[in-house]
């Protein structure tokens, strides 16, 4: 049946693909990291793979682009690796804010002053911190070794167009991470903490490193293509948990609704997902909806899940 | 393996209703509805059904309490059946909040001012406007009928003391009220809103009538024992996906990372649980933590979820 | 000299109505009280009046119009008069928001919850309840003669229509009062301090009247007419700190550094303010400005100050 | 009648210093800059002078200290003979805040998210940027200079170790100033910003150079003594505002209340004060109330002012 499900994907997905591309004139590419801003406002891909390695590709599954936010999902497992849970849930909490990715309130507003949960701004800084490794260098080799281990895929690398463009421009990220400081989330400097959050959210990707990841992910941290164990099961749980609650920014709610799925998306317009026990599924649709997430990218996976029934719920 | 499982669970919940029912000591009883206050502060009780109507009871699962936040999923439930999904999100949003539940921030600073979620005060109150009637004592009795309905016990009732005196000392909320009607979600007279909110609020229930109800939400909205079909399966997906992301209040993420179920709390120390495809679960245990949950009613879910492995993620 | 700026004034405030009342298509009428939406949107009048009983008045000075806000200065004197300075302040503080009038904000996130100041929506509510008298009816009556004896007019009395207008439509000042009698704010019946609330605003003046009790504050509490010591020193020296950290909403910081002189204004567009030791000065003019203000009066105001020196600064 | 009000004040002053020192054990020392940590708790010292050049000091009035946030109003008038009303007023606004000195709340909340006023740091920052001069070295000289005529003191300097220990942990300082980089408020790099701001709070004086400085402002921008004009009176008008409005923290409005005069305090435990037209007033007692402003201070201001009839109001 699976197999059945696989091969009617493989029909309607590129005609799904090109009725929700329609929807990209409605949204917008994110600015505010200007190099950012050259992306194909009407792009929209996807690949998905399920655990023998079969896969459906559609639209422009080969773009490459940077992770973003998507990467936080994947350092937050390796603080949880390098520092256990209290070493991790001592700096960031585990709510949803209700508040803008980039929101500094709580951080003010609610003690002890921790970021609410690792999928913020503020979170995944403070996750950037908790990397083990002797220098900023060490900490990000440490990253992108993790990362090309998970997708399977040895060329992983950082787009650094997109790390100077970011780090030049990254004042409100900064203004957090001083702030942070303040509050005794973060060890080590400021800027070197920084320097491993830019270089992580820049590592450049297409849609089907993306699936491989999250096919490692809904197999409970075992790549099942080769069967090795690359993350322990409880960390793959708080990782697809927190997806569920915070991965979609301040429209996680909506999507949990809507698809049900965990993901995780960030403002280049990726989006990882994945059906639990099953598929593991990257997708890019650079233009956004005001929430930040890909506009016809959320469309397609609602498309998706409804048609397969695939909601957790 | 299901009966096993009930077996273990039979073998298991006395010793560990005990263990957790020291956890009382560390919390509180609500105070805010003065009635509330006079609740056993180190009574714990649990009662879990399944599908063929086996059960298990531990504790002082024969305690009567009022149900309080927890009816907030069933007249959601109600109020989507009343009026449809569209009829109730344009009143209601579908984010966690990250705030108190009787929290007016996000009221005034978000735009445009409706309830965040259906499962705060604010969205529960707005829901009560919501639910089909004629009069608020009709609909008043359309919630009843659909509670008695859904637990199978045709003498569900009011506990009027605590009704009255939620009524009498409801500040905050009558507060809530009248900003709502300011912003233009309700419908109708604020005091009659705010009366059907009391009444289901004050519906008085054991931990069998809770699981009752779960069993329903666990099956997809039949009760499996009479085979009824009770709940479009939709709205229980909707309800069960609220659950998760805002159920437990502002500890809703934490929950999600500890227990992984769907769950409603009140401050009675009431929980309702349930695994999804198997039991439905009541709980109570008045003594409550900072967050407003019942504190060894969560301990007792985090040991039987970890133990039997019920996350979803 | 003060004569002879009168006699300046009596020249030159015509012309300067006529040029700032076309500022007027700049703003709008109130309409957040559905009666105060009939103001004539092109109205504007002035009243200014000495210790010798020498006035000059311009332009609508004849209109009539409700005190709304102003009132608000008078009824925190009578509280001061009625139970001293550590009666009033032990319910309302002493410092500007930067909030709008009828924010909630910092009633929720600053402990101890009692409002910043007695000239915000929620101070004022407060101060209501701190009029002396055994019924709603009493304190009503015993603020409406302090008015008429500082206004020296015997017949001021409610626009019971705008009364009725504002009490029917304030869910808002409702929801505010709850939150405070929630906070332990607040003596009394909710609805009973309300009504005693919604009278005083909707008592009804003419620029005369404000130019009259303005009078009695630029004097100490003394009308210079009479030689009637009407309130003690030192409330009226609290009631123009208030008036100048406060009176204009939150534009009350622009208003000192523009014009420099205590005031209060009103959502139907009236303001009363005062030159210290000399003038008593009442201006009405409906169409507001973003933060609420006359938008032509504010203007007059500037004139006058900038061209005759008068900031107490 | 001014020189009997010196005499007595010679009298009075010496005495009321010991009294009101008993009240610097119910404060603290400033610590979140650690330089400042070393202030001594208990010293309280005061010295004012008049336009004559009489003059009386009672207490440590010789004790060295930073001006911290007591600079802002100096360089706030520098930045207005720098670039006029607007070319300040289109970086930050003109309204008391209510929030902490550090709040970086409206920032967030308000558009379109200038500083409320130039007195709190966030201004204070974005004043430090207009300050003219081709390089932060010039600017931080042109200050230093501007300071050394106000206070007819050629030998003002520096605290390098405050300076040092302020630039070295200001991560609070460092959060603001990004964010309004990202506001688009400040010109030029932060850092750079900041060390301007760092430099001028770190300038060293006693309680004479502040009653020096704050003669000038007593009498409209001309040094008395020596008949120079030093400030426009336009912006000598505009800084006694602020200071009145805003120039203690979130206890302005108390003070207005209280004390009645324009003044602005430091945590270093100093306040500049001044009796319009009449004297210049330095005061210094590190122990700071809960509102960051000297706690013995304040009270004998409240104590001269009462005696004397100073307030403004």
């Amino acid at each position: 049946m699976s197999l059945t499900e696989i091969q009617r994907l493989q029909t309607l997905l590129p005609t799904w693909v090109e009725t929700n591309r329609l929807l990209c004139a409605n949204g917008k590419v994110a600015s505010y990291i200007p190099e950012l801003a050259k992306s194909p406002i009407d792009a929209l891909g996807i690949h998905l793979i399920n655990a023998q390695g079969n896969s459906v590709s559609a639209g422009n599954s080969e773009l490459t682009f940077t992770m973003q936010s998507i990467s936080k999902v994947f350092t937050l497992i390796l603080a949880l690796m390098d520092n256990g849970e209290s070493g991790v849930f001592d700096k960031v909490g585990m709510e949803p804010t209700g508040d803008n990715f980039n929101s500094m309130l709580k951080l003010e507003l609610v003690q002890p002053g921790i970021p609410f949960n690792p999928l913020i701004n503020a979170g995944a800084i403070a996750i950037s911190s908790l990397i083990a490794g002797e220098s900023p260098t060490e900490k990000s080799r440490r990253v992108l070794e993790f990362f090309r281990l998970l997708s399977n895929n040895r060329s992983l690398d950082y787009d650094l167009d997109v790390y100077r463009s970011e780090s030049d421009t990254a004042n409100l990220n900064r203004s957090m991470a001083y702030f942070l400081k303040d509050n005794g989330v973060l060890e080590g400097a400021v800027e070197d903490v920084l320097d491993v959050y830019f270089r992580h959210c820049s590592i450049c990707v297409t849609c089907t490193d993306l699936a491989q990841m999250a096919l490692v992910l809904a197999h409970n941290g075992t790549n099942p293509i080769t069967g090795e164990e690359l993350i322990p099961r409880r960390y793959v749980q708080i990782a697809k948990t927190f997806m569920t609650t915070c991965g979609m920014y301040n429209a996680s709610g909506e999507f949990a609704i809507q698809v049900g799925l965990p993901a995780k998306s960030g403002v280049s317009g990726g989006i990882l997902t994945l059906v639990p026990g099953r598929y593991g599924i990257g997708l890019v649709g650079p233009s956004l909806n005001r929430k930040g997430n890909s506009i016809a990218g959320v469309a397609l996976l609602e498309q998706m899940s409804q048609t397969f029934d695939w909601s957790l719920f």
